[in-house]
């Protein structure tokens, strides 16, 4: 089976996932902070693009059940619940919740690949989960949200550990393509821990603004045992399959 | 010195560059390409991003001394004087010519950099003329051409090769991409040569177009010890540099 996957999303066009099983990875920290949110009970994660379709997408679900949660720079949106930090979302805030989450990169990956056939999201706190839901599938593209457009290492190297557990046979297939391959060649150089995050882009932007706490979390591999899949827009546990 | 690294066009804002450093990579072909027919005496290069604009240029440059040279596909452009191969740059065909060139991935690159403070072409061909040339500078960024706007491992190899030449204080800076980083590990895994070359994307299909015989060309390193500087849109050799 051929692998293809995006560093950044300005090389993806949607035509080119359809038909196609994805894996959306936004390692710091979007994907890490959905498998936490599901983890914790959250029924159901709606990603949007941006505050407007945010705003209209929970006045039509309603506030009661519903979280607005998203970030700017990192930081939580002026009037949203939560922020995009996965320590936020607790058992005791998000357990039977719906959640809009409207974040810079995550969310936009997500809606980006909507058309695929299936599409999951992984990060380290899901590695084998992700990778178990996706083995044998021989159509498969990982997309790294990345940093503002930019490539990211997290999201790299997250995206070639999850290939690294399908094997490496797809890796010698003509149609595998040249970032597949450095992804599983920067994967197995990597020691993933909170020092390594807090050496990428993303991860140091985090120090700064004072979340380095988040490192420690997003770099728990296997925190979870889980492989949350989007369906008609909308993530959720799919009932007998990673659980 | 924090040294920044595209790996796709895509992710370039021609604002980003301005005032910046430029190294233009696109190793299957146009930049090695680009050298080789500086080096046997072409007067000039103007990268053009389609055939309309290079028709245009050609008609006010006179075709006495100007060729018209490019590629879609790896294959020469109907009715050009030259495709994209180095090896149809010899002597003979353009010593004391001026070059009109309109290539998929490579001219693009160039164009999209133009407002940058000095722009130079890198290929394995130049590699240490190269980095010579932009030793020293605090202000440096590596653009890859790509592929089709996905990420090319030749070009990500080729841009860390450069980078590895620079010495290591650069990639100490917290300035410093995550890109850059990538592409020095990159490089310092890869054994340059044509077999290196014909398991990229690019490398396969220039096989699968027989053309392998540029696959050697294109991993000759240091074949020249040149360094083509783009000045007001034209590629050069500038005199006393790089020579």
């Amino acid at each position: 089976m051929g692998v293809d996957l995006y560093f950044t999303l300005g090389e993806l066009d949607p035509a080119d996932v359809q038909n196609r099983t994805v894996v959306v990875v936004d390692v710091l920290r979007a994907t890490s902070t959905i498998v936490e949110a599901l983890a914790n009970g959250a029924r159901a994660i709606y990603p949007t693009t941006g505050t407007e379709e945010a705003i209209k997408l929970i006045s039509s679900l309603g506030r009661d059940d519903t979280l607005l949660c998203g970030e700017r720079r990192g930081l939580k949106i002026e009037g949203y619940d939560l922020g995009n930090s996965p320590a936020e979302f607790t058992r005791e805030k998000v357990d039977g919740k719906r959640i809009v989450m409207n974040t810079t990169n995550g969310t936009q990956a997500l809606v980006a690949v909507a058309g695929a056939d299936r599409v999951f999201t992984g990060s380290f706190m899901n590695l084998s989960a992700v990778a178990k839901a996706v083995a044998g599938t021989d159509d498969l593209t990982v997309v790294c949200a990345g940093r503002g457009g930019r490539f990211s290492l997290d999201d790299a190297v997250c995206a070639g550990a999850i290939l690294a557990r399908l094997g490496t046979e797809w890796a010698k297939d003509s149609d595998t393509s040249d970032a597949a391959r450095v992804a599983l060649q920067l994967a197995t150089h990597a020691t993933v821990d909170a020092a390594f995050l807090a050496e990428t882009a993303g991860g140091r932007n985090l120090v700064e603004i004072g979340m380095e706490a988040d490192l420690e979390l997003c770099a728990t591999v296997d925190r979870h045992v889980l492989a949350p899949a989007m369906v008609d827009g909308t993530i959720r546990l799919l009932p007998g399959k990673g659980t």
